[in-house]
């Protein structure tokens, strides 16, 4: 299968550095394709601006989405943006790597999202209308695709537990799992947390080398987080809120899960 | 009192340019000072990396936290940096305005959070010890002071609601409100959303400028999210978990305010 790495650190000698290098021999031994978009190193531009329009005109006011959607349908996007789109469309599987800053992805990566998601690509597809608001959330351009998150953090397991002070990770990845991921039509793996990163040395690399390569094993495997699909009955429309009856009692993000 | 104003949309000729011309001119009308960190016209650069120590040496291992830490400390951080850390020391209360792209800021505004945010300046800060984790979550540099975000977004308001399919809202903003602002010490106000931004032209834009306008006139005065304090009796030390008795009826990123 075709496994697309987005990676995001500024130091090629870290913890996230080695673990980048394990992945991509780790999935090519097991037989799959790998690119690796390695933001730092390919100097990837952060800021979406009116330059992402090869063919913006001087001085005309620029608005993000509808420039987006002309430059996507035209084909005069920015080369660097086609070509992590060419990549998206390539790969059977994407990982997003990266330390957790702030509670997010680095700026870079996140400039990654905002510049390759264009309108026409990542949203604004299908029939938008008061009766089908879009194919997303579980339908779009990268559905049949999966993603999984590979995350840092310097902090402990239960600081980010269902009662930890930082707030649950699942929550707090959620703007990126079902924000991000699901919403192009990706389905989503649990995320591999790696915490207290400070105390990994020589001593016990090997088994966080080795606990994510069992993630990566099971990575066309693994059964997705159940995001509920917005086009699957779920949820009225144009309101686009649950229907009364599911998840009665849950609250917060996890009545977006099925089965709550 | 004194303002900040940190703003991130490329198109001055923008609903966003246009709120943010408003809000210098409200507040300055009130009698307060204003300055207005406009990261697109600054040209703000996102990306972490070793030339923000300018002391760094050449080909030396870049450790983001702690060379941030040794910069900091010695008075090395780069210029643009240290700008950012004296307007937050000068100002009473700290305004970021944006779009919301997927699902959060857009990237060259985590770049400022991300290259501001020093070690020493909004983290590692106070005693960390197994008896005293920081001073974090309601205490730090940046204590008694307030803050806000002020959101633009194209989607309804019930797409963001409690069922809403996109999660709510103050739940989207969590890592940002919690885990940028009230993490070094801030008062967090409620967040002041603006919805359906593609629905707003000459026949609206009064009445969302007013709305912004009283928000604006109570930035001193309303009530904080009651988040609680990290160090105030409700957590564990050092599992950081919220005590058991507390919120017991509460799930999800809700825990974390008090009353629940």
């Amino acid at each position: 299968m075709n496994v697309l790495l987005v990676y995001a650190h500024p130091e090629p000698r870290s913890l996230n550095g080695s673990l980048r290098d394990y992945t991509v021999r780790h999935l090519r031994e097991a037989g799959h394709a790998v690119q690796v978009s390695d933001l730092y190193a390919m100097k990837w531009k952060a800021e979406v601006d009116a330059g992402d329009n090869t063919a913006s005109e001087p001085g005309a006011r620029f608005h993000p989405s509808e420039d987006s959607r002309i430059a996507f349908q035209r084909g005069t996007q920015s080369a660097d943006i086609a070509r992590e789109q060419d990549k998206l469309r390539w790969a059977d599987a994407v990982i997003l790597q990266f330390p957790l800053w702030w509670f997010s992805m680095p700026a870079i990566m996140k400039g990654w999202v905002d510049r390759v998601y264009a309108y026409g690509f990542a949203y604004g597809v299908g029939e938008h209308s008061d009766m089908h608001w879009g194919d997303r959330y579980g339908e779009g351009t990268l559905a049949g695709k999966r993603a999984m998150l590979v995350v840092s953090a310097g902090g402990w397991a239960p600081h980010y537990g269902p009662r930890g002070v930082n707030g649950l990770i699942d929550h707090l990845l959620f703007p990126i799992q079902h924000g991000v991921l699901f919403y192009p039509g990706f389905d989503v793996l649990p995320p591999h947390v790696i915490y207290r990163t400070g105390k990994i040395g020589e001593g016990n690399y090997a088994e966080v080398r080795d606990a994510l390569g069992r993630r990566l094993d099971t990575l066309f495997t693994a059964a997705p987080i159940p995001f509920r699909k917005q086009n699957g009955g779920d949820y009225s429309i144009p309101d686009l809120t649950l229907k009364p009856g599911l998840a009665p009692d849950a609250t917060g993000l996890d009545v977006h899960l099925a089965g709550h």
